[in-house]
């Protein structure tokens, strides 16, 4: 099925010859493996700032580092994304635009207000077009910074308090 | 005084160029300047992602760019960095380690928890070495994100109850 991995795949041989080592990769080594396996397309290859990113998100065990299982779900997720990007920019700009992302964090079932969209479309955007690489930095962001927030919303009431170094332990890493 | 920018400045002059149209400056022509007045020295330019992140530190007036008292302003914060890097970095290794780290962020008058010290370094290093690139970004967060959480902290308690929509719009600006 779309998502999954076969041996012959040029993104998990590179994966196999970088991580040889330790069984793991890091930022840099996913960029290489990445940018060589082409799954950005016609898109611009992937910053290491998105990689990073990508690496937090997965990275359960905290060693800053990506190993198979979460390459495999990073595989998936980027997939998704990918098909994900192409059916959100509606117009077939290439890039995805502030009504268009609007309209995807509605679908994806978050509740933002107008202004933390706007605020959002300006750090991702370039002249307001947001394109693969930043739309991808940006909901892995969302995921992971909701995801953050939710954990502690016990109550599920939307309001969570945090201490000020658990705060910044989640939102540096992210 | 140091951090002061002469009108014969290079860097002046790139963003005189560049802003021209509208007196602001983006994250992509900000790191054209960045690169072009030398300012990193023999430091390797600045990442799009640290000068999206110096821009919305410096962002006060919410338009995704930057003008020329933001300019100023960053041109010195920069110069102090520069300065604060030399002195973090001990032994001189042209790269801050996680002691150094640990040091820096105490002496800046952070409290963090050794855990979240190890989770920053995870994040903005390479192999253990934080760059002055990553410093810089990892510095300019670190701020940022502690700006907001005081701006929250009416009582000065190191704790605060964010509203969702409030957590995400802070936290996704940084
Ligand atoms: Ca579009
Ligand atoms: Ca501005
Ligand atoms: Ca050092």
């Amino acid at each position: 099925y779309p998502g999954s991995i076969s041996t012959g795949d040029p993104m998990w041989k590179c994966f196999l010859a970088i991580a040889g080592q330790d069984g793991e990769v890091d930022a840099e080594e996913l960029q290489k493996c990445l940018t060589q396996s082409g799954i950005s397309g016609t898109f611009s290859p992937f910053s290491l700032e998105t990689c990073r990113i990508m690496i937090a998100m997965l990275d359960r065990d905290y060693t800053g580092k990506m190993g198979f299982n979460e390459f495999k779900e990073l595989w998936a997720a980027l997939n998704s994304w990918k098909q994900n990007f192409i059916t959100v920019d509606k117009d077939g700009s290439g890039s995805v635009e502030h009504h268009e992302l609007n309209q995807a964090i509605a679908a994806m079932g978050y509740r933002l207000s107008p202004q933390t969209v706007t605020t959002i479309v300006k750090r991702y955007s370039k002249n307001g077009r947001i394109f693969f690489d930043d739309y991808v930095a940006c909901c892995v962001k969302l995921r992971a910074l909701t995801d953050f927030f939710r954990r502690r919303d016990h109550l599920q009431q939307g309001v969570v308090s945090f201490v000020y170094d658990d705060f910044l332990q989640g939102t540096m890493a992210i």
